[in-house]
């Protein structure tokens, strides 16, 4: 017997409990019954944001929320900076040139975060930069990014947006929307949501808004203010993914019980373990000085395809992870720190990662990480 | 005891083994096993599409491959014939309009089919029109636009494309996409593959592939050419809605199992049953000349908000129906005939409707309508 055990950085595993709740008879979206369903989800999604102001909900990949985060507040033209420190932030860049605006990249090298001081350098030489687009967790290299600070910059800038992709980082760290100052900031359900794929979610300011009714792009699926109209009425533009909906609520409830400020705790503390146990291990983590909590990459050892390792815990141990992407694949392995997991989960994933490496021919200690991990956790 | 029943012309009802088949561990995307599924998914999509050409698959509703047939294949200024005869026709003109076209509204009176002359006439008249978009099935009258004739006209323009809405007609109607020679012929998951809400469908020809080509306007997370190209490696250019793609992958093993040809005679009769049982009722069709078979729009008993007694079914039965949309809105209600549904449900519905139009005070002869769906069913 192999069970499967799915630690990649989305989509993360999703308790029995929700895969249940969403095996329910499909319900029809003009209800009563689904109104009361949309009402709830908004108020639970502005709880795991910290806003106050609208966010909305997208039947789409995380990708439509970025998506519309850019064709609703990013005239032709435009100007924005898109720090590119991964696969993510090479997708924010895309996405402005896709949509007519100039992409001003701050090439960032992949696994190091961005320095706000040069996005302040920037916008002081250039305040015609109509927004600065991050990833808060760069779920490609593992890398968190300093929002914070960079909202700080933003901030002063009052035509100027700072649009956040959270997909692997809301409900995982602390990124209080409001009290940040942030103007966009996107989710995506297969995440912190510990649900399957295929819906997306974005908090909004009213600074953006503002940007929102002034933009002239196309658009019309991810038309935001035609769905925050149609939100307000506890409902959605167009037929939404019901049964993703009622897991949302469901999930939504979870989160609320156990409070924000144990979720993040928790991931943190995931996170710790598994970077220690690497260490312990002998390994080298591709993001050491601004490590994500909801991901960990690590290089392979050193002669070693990391691709081989995620190889073999899916055929030896049923164990799904992930590889690098792009030019760091073959070089890391990415673990996840979210999801519907806990904290024996990572002790798990570090003693199967032991195991692999020696059939692999890279000696370990065997037990060496998972107490370092065990150490981490107590 | 009241049990639920789901009657709606989408969502449609979902069968208890797709809903456990869903149910299962959630799989990751970029994995073999995964591979197999879109495989297979494509496979059998082509089938029901009856085309042995490209079948896209979008992680959106089905309004997201509206979207994409517009603002893959029409540039800005470019003419497109909207057929307006419902709701969704509507869609057409307004999709077309938001990215820049120029719609030219055909309008026919809601409940009435377009009439292929006109089409005729306006292509004669402009050859410059670059598409002609209509409803394979119009959701919100129940009216079936003459498809197969629309095609043969639009065929003899090299630079026209034929654009159709098949949302709640593929799978349910006999609509060959090669034979026929269409263009663009859009699904949603929701419909015909009686699965929840959340994937998006679109079949396109080599003839819309060149417009694609010649496309300029901005587009990302529904840029064709992308996902063909990913779609040839067995997987998506984003995050896919994985859950529906298994239970995707399940329903289309069913449906090549039972075959098109018992498919779209099942739902034929069923409509035919249900329109002779409402006429034995004395009530009045809506779409009484060219109906769909995906459902039956009926008018309401005169002075009686049709409403009433949508809102009757479902608090007395648990019977989820539709009103009337927009100005239909009190006029109408709508049964469909699509989704995990058989010839008994048809029975039921009618048994309900009588039963509730009693409870309205609009006397009807208990049995009679059952008696004539049943002698149609025969």
């Amino acid at each position: 017997m192999i069970k499967k055990r799915i630690y990649s950085p989305g989509p993360v595993d999703v308790s029995p409990l929700t895969l249940l709740e969403m095996a329910q008879p499909v319900m029809h979206h003009r209800t009563k019954e689904f109104e009361a369903i949309v009402a709830e989800v908004v108020e639970g999604l502005k709880y795991v944001f910290q806003t106050k102001g609208d966010v909305l909900i997208f039947a789409s990949s995380g990708t439509g929320g970025m998506e519309g985060a850019i064709s609703n507040t990013l005239n032709p033209g435009d100007k924005a900076i898109c720090v590119r420190g991964g696969k993510f932030g090479e997708r924010w860049a895309q996405l402005v040139s896709a949509f007519g605006g100039e992409p001003l990249n701050l090439d960032v090298e992949w696994g190091q975060a961005v320095d706000p001081q040069q996005i302040a350098d920037a916008l002081k030489a250039d305040p015609s930069i109509r927004a600065v687009c991050v990833q808060a967790s760069e779920t490609s290299t593992g890398v968190a990014h300093p929002v914070k600070e960079i909202a700080d910059i933003v901030k002063g800038y009052s035509d100027t947006l700072f649009i956040v992709d959270g997909i692997t980082a809301v409900g995982v760290m602390d990124i209080p929307f409001d009290r940040w100052g942030l103007d966009i900031l996107v989710g995506g359900s297969q995440k912190a949501w510990r649900l399957p794929p295929g819906l997306a979610f974005a908090a909004v300011s009213d600074k953006a808004w503002a940007a929102v009714e002034k933009c002239t792009q196309p658009r019309y699926y991810f038309d935001w203010a035609k769905e925050k109209k149609n939100l307000a009425k506890n409902t959605t533009a167009y037929t939404p993914a019901v049964s993703l909906m009622v897991g949302l609520a469901q999930v939504l409830r979870e989160m609320r019980e156990e409070g924000l400020e144990s979720l993040f705790a928790r991931s943190a503390s995931y996170a710790r373990a598994f970077r220690e146990a690497m260490l312990a291990l002998g390994l080298k983590l591709f993001a050491p000085d601004s490590p994500s909590d909801s991901i960990t990459a690590v290089y392979g050892p050193e002669g070693m395809d990391a691709g081989a390792i995620v190889k073999h815990l899916s055929s030896k141990f049923g164990i799904t992870i992930a590889g690098g992407q792009d030019h760091a694949k073959g070089k890391i392995f990415r673990v996840s720190h979210m999801g519907y997991l806990d904290a024996l989960d990572m002790v798990t994933a570090v003693a199967a990662l032991e195991m692999t490496l020696n059939d692999l021919g890279h000696q370990v200690e065997l037990g060496a990480g998972v107490r370092a991990a065990q150490k981490a956790l107590a």
